[in-house]
């Protein structure tokens, strides 16, 4: 196709608009990169596996695949194509997921009672979009292509966004199943051997930390201000399942002194004794995960902990939970690498012994709960219209998350990235780094 | 089958064991009539469709191809087939609806969580059960046939119960689609001409009521017995539509004088202005059939009402519901004809005009809510074992009903049937029969 | 206050005017006697005891006593005395129970919430009513003393209703705290041996049952009309703590075979493990009675069960609950007489053995539940207007209970007396007689 | 008492012990001052009043008053005082709070269960610990004494936090009450002109805030840290009601857009239109206090407002609420004075206009939402044992107020001072201050 619209329209452009058909030529082939990578997750999916919610957090695999389509139809082909034509017209308010400058929209906590429109035919919903978005990249008009071309972006973003939440809601509905079916086989054995914790120190001082510059971020990344921090120490890597054990076995779960007061209700109340798709069989402690029910493996990072076992944990662990300023000071000049989906592990793995000059697994892996509280910062303005709707109005009762996980792309994660989520889910790849005050 | 199966058995038989074959064959066939009409209500849909669980009085679609199976398995392959291998271990937890004897079982509010066994795979679950029957009929004792006969009468009946909860299920789920898809497209036009209302009277004495002989029935229909009935008189068809729409237009569901208590409550807690699947349009009034969305008929049996809607209009109207004894012995003479589901209608229909010498409607077209709570029989015994889980136990706050639907089938409906639900239930296809005191 | 009623009026009067003197001279006694009965009762407690509502179901001793007030109040005195003014004019509002027709009302569930009136502040409102209530018997003329008489004995019996409830509502209430408040002492030791069971045996036939007559009655214990009943068996006495210990011991809470579905939802929903009230300490069963926590008395009624346990006892000894046909047929040579409120005792008592000639404990000591749902009989119409809900409109989904308790008058009870309840309600003194059907 | 108890140790002591009799007496006085506070508070209540709990977060008065003196009781007396007999055995368990260090304790949402001990009671076993702690003055080795004054300091400030919620519990029980009782008279007309709103700037840097010193405060205040701080500019006073009444005309309450998501959520939900405790009469709005029922004074501080509602109006006026840190810095020169409870105003009031050179109401009235999620300070520790269960435990989901309230006492409140509820409360005293980025 790359080849097909050089042919036609470079002949006809200066060379502004050159560099202008060269950027437009990025975004199309990044577009069908992300939108393959969905389908390809839906692989190994029946239609009966896309159609279940299995809880209102969660959202059926069909769902993602329309309303992540619905998102591209929505705010690029209705404003910027010409003569569109919706490819459904109950779609916007099928798919819509919370936007309430768009219109009314179906009940989230009852996505899962839509069998129609089908999986084939959902399919073909992506197909007409895509169809349509390549004719946005060749033909919008320069001035539409300059405006939308952030929101391409941000659709894209918001795609791998629902590409994780597609793996996470899969393995949640398939957990319900007594048959623990398997989403992917297992790539191999693991090591068992445990790197000792190290304390990495930094100094205390006024730092920056938010985004800034001309490269995608969300909203809710900057703008880039000033912070005090006390001097602190990180730890050099995640909490292990062979750690939490230690915690579980000295009461960690029984004793209300290790826990916030709303925690200690949610212990109580939903009888949680273990993280989220743990069970005991005989006196051992297995795990659900997307390979099917396997035996706990003690080296690798503890996963699907709420804020409020991550907290409790480190309280007994003589520690605290870093904030997020401190995480992204820390941060500073690590790699962006790690154990992310491009991997297709989709679980996280032990840390290879010997890696000890640096903080480890800071991103991939699971998603590390800060102490922070989601909030804006200072001076911060959620964008104008619907898009604005993105992040600001979730700032209540969610905390920080930072680095990524087993299911997020690597080429989605940033340093100043903000995930949040409210401290009783665990339904995420979600695990602990501690931190102490430096002496 | 029915040839091969004399080939090897008849040489070898007395003539009391050629009438057991024959018996045998009859009932082979019987049941491949019964099990081939649950797929062919299947066809019109698609995997997503047999998934989802709308509510939790009603079950997915693979639930019902799944459990009727199960039911043979439990209650005939597994103590009458010599070396049965389970089609699949799981299956008896899975399936298991409420059989305590039999063990634990999946929890019914869950069974819309289970995307595996898959449509196909349940499909073949179907007919691993289905060649297993065939060898059971062939090859029994007769010992054992004699013995598990009667179960395999009560585990056809079984599945024709679950046929019409299947319909009657899938209507549920399809109503919560917005786009309110079809499941099979309407026959054509019903008359609209509206046969006037007549009253035929019956005289006071005591009757018999309840079955009797050799026929398969519940246990819940017998013994049985005598009742003492004053003299009574039974309206000569269904309340329609149009009456309803009086009912509703005179302040209905507005005025607390024409309900029960717990039935007002419903009214406010459950915002109640009209049958379920209504909704006005424009001031017309629509109802979601199992074709689709069309506009009410006026002449056309009122259904999908409660048993507090049911007495409300009977009460506004000056009459009131037939007790179960009076609607049998009313029912005694007439023809076991109606619309069933049989005729693939799947909704109730107007009643054809002229046909005035007699009660009209009494089968078919729409169950018939009685005055009567459902309870025992005077010396009512429920079978041993599990099987004696199947009526008695639910005798609590439930009401009967009478006559059948466009949902049942003809070969299955009896005078003495008893069907029972909730009094708040409406999801069935449930219409209103008035009665009054005679003079 | 008699004499001087007669003083004035008698010289003016004929002799039919006389009668209706004498009439009103005995029916403004019989009010001052049950209305200071309900003050009587109220004289253990404290201002703090009279304003909790332990659940929905409960009132609060308070709105008892200020709602039998306003019964008079609204159904006598404002139709009824000329130039009445209210004594509160928030009181139709406040303490209004359930009579639509009469105007909004307070909502149940939070009758709890109202301070004021304050117990002394009520006091003086019933005062202003009983002295508005003695001029009426005075002064009403002859045509309204016609006219409304019939609601002063409905008014009259709707108190000793409240009565009953205020009991086993301030039982409720003070079984909520740790302290178990003591509401009156214990009178003496009971008898420990238990009186054997015998059966009584009934013949087949068609009976009469319902009232009939001059006297009052509640508008659903007729009409009188006729029943067929199937020969049966009567236990001689209640069952005792004792036996249903023996039900416990054999696992009665935990087998489901003796459970209908609902009370099996209950046992498990609900945790019942035993009659409501009591607790197991170090091995032994105490329960708490208006005389504060005692041992369990082996020999006395069981007491606070709900329908289903009852059933499920019935069941679990090869016997059945009778129907409230069978019951009245099967008092109706006994006398009016038992462990009734008078005695105050306010629990039931053991039987004194010895008395073997006749059924016993038909009256008093507990409600016994019936296997008849609340239903209307034949020909059955409620009273005209807001009188006309006191009992039709409850007739779904609650079982019969006879017999009246040892909460109830005594000058209360009839044989034809219905009281319901939900099957799953156990604050009321409700207990368990045996039937079963004759060989 | 302070004589007495000079004659008694005065020549017994030396210098140094001289000031600990001095400072005890100091505290002894306070002690009799502070818990004569609550009783007084008390005295308009009947007995019906004080048991009523209207909502799982109240308390009943009753509660209030036994749990202040459970607190002296179980941290001076049981420890400190030989020979202390417990003034009722079942105090402990009955009247904690959320100590689980304690032992069990009574289910909070059933506070408003229990009758016993009565009001009288209640006042007596405050008695038992006045003369208790009495004797603890006078009495303890001067050991027990260092160690436990600071517990004493806090079971005076606990106390004055229980008598700001005795106040709002009342308000809010008193205004489930049709009748609208009145808890204390207005005390008269108040100013109605409204002084104009200014804006007052802060220069960017970094601050010190929270608390430091000998002087008490609660552990959650401290340590005193550094925080950098963007310039910001303050608004001169309170929002009032008039201002408010023009965001609800605006559609406030109707437009999404102003409302974090769990906002907009609990709009729905609880059909919010207004601030808790208004209502609409023939178009005019009405406030319920503890005055009665009044209309809405333009002029006043809006209250009884959620963090939701704050945030909306401040987006809406297109501003947003402070940072704790941001009113903290604000505060530091003002003076402790304003409406606190010492003025038995019971209600926020007017600003007096002309007091325009400086900031007006910080301190008294309303609270002052900050959009500070409450969380620890850096390096905060909670205390040892139960006291430590005093604040941290909170830190989650909750939103910091400051300044204190019309309910407040006035010797209670710091600038440092951290309040803190859940952002959907509204039945303390709450309002709202404005806040901008500086330009």
């Amino acid at each position: 196709m790359k080849t097909a619209l050089q042919e036609i329209i470079t002949p006809l452009l200066s060379l502004k608009e050159l560099s202008s058909v060269a950027e437009r030529q990025r975004w199309a082939e990044r577009y069908r990169e992300i939108r393959a990578f969905s389908e390809e997750l839906c692989k190994p999916l029946h239609a009966e596996d896309c159609v279940i919610q299995s809880m209102p957090d969660a959202s059926p695999a069909k769902w993602h695949l329309a309303h992540t389509s619905w998102f591209f139809e929505t705010f690029i082909l209705r404003p910027g194509l010409a003569n569109y034509r919706e490819a459904d017209p109950h779609s916007s308010y099928l798919f819509n997921s919370y936007y309430n400058a768009v219109g009314p929209m179906h009940c989230r906590a009852r996505r899962g009672m839509i069998s129609r429109p089908t999986l084939e035919e959902t399919y073909r919903y992506r197909e007409q979009v895509d169809a349509a978005m390549t004719s946005f990249f060749e033909r919008a008009t320069e001035d539409r292509w300059r405006e939308l071309k952030p929101v391409v972006v941000l659709g894209l973003n918001h795609e791998q966004q629902h590409q994780e939440l597609f793996l996470t809601d899969i393995k949640h509905m398939l957990a319900q199943n007594p048959l623990c079916p398997v989403y992917a086989h297992a790539s191999g054995e693991e090591p068992s051997a445990v790197t000792p914790l190290r304390w990495f120190g930094f100094d205390e001082g006024i730092y920056s930390i938010g985004h800034e510059g001309e490269d995608f971020a969300f909203d809710n990344e900057g703008p880039r201000h000033r912070v005090f921090l006390d001097k602190f120490e990180l730890a050099s890597r995640l909490v292990t399942n062979g750690e939490y054990i230690e915690f579980m076995k000295d009461g960690g779960y029984e004793r209300p002194e290790f826990w916030l007061s709303l925690g200690w209700s949610m212990v109580h109340d939903q009888k949680w004794r273990a993280p989220l798709y743990w069970e005991q069989r005989d006196g051992d402690w297995f795990n659900f995960t997307l390979s099917g029910l396997r035996r706990v493996n003690p080296s690798e990072p503890v996963c699907h902990v709420s804020y409020f076992e991550a907290d409790a944990y480190a309280r007994w662990a003589g520690a605290r939970l870093p904030t997020e300023a401190e995480w992204e000071v820390a941060s500073a000049n690590l790699p962006l690498a790690g154990n992310f989906v491009e991997e297709k592990h989709f679980h996280p793995r032990p840390l290879i012994p010997g890696r000890s000059g640096e903080l480890a697994q800071m991103f991939g892996d699971v998603w590390e709960w800060t102490r922070s509280s989601y909030a804006p910062y200072p001076r911060y303005e959620p964008a104008e219209g619907a898009i604005g709707e993105y992040n600001g109005k979730f700032m209540c009762n969610q905390y920080v998350l930072r680095g990524g996980s087993c299911a997020t792309s690597q080429t989605h994660i940033r340093r100043t990235y903000r995930n949040f989520f409210a401290p009783d889910k665990r339904w995420q790849f979600m695990g602990i780094r501690l931190t102490k005050a430096a002496l």
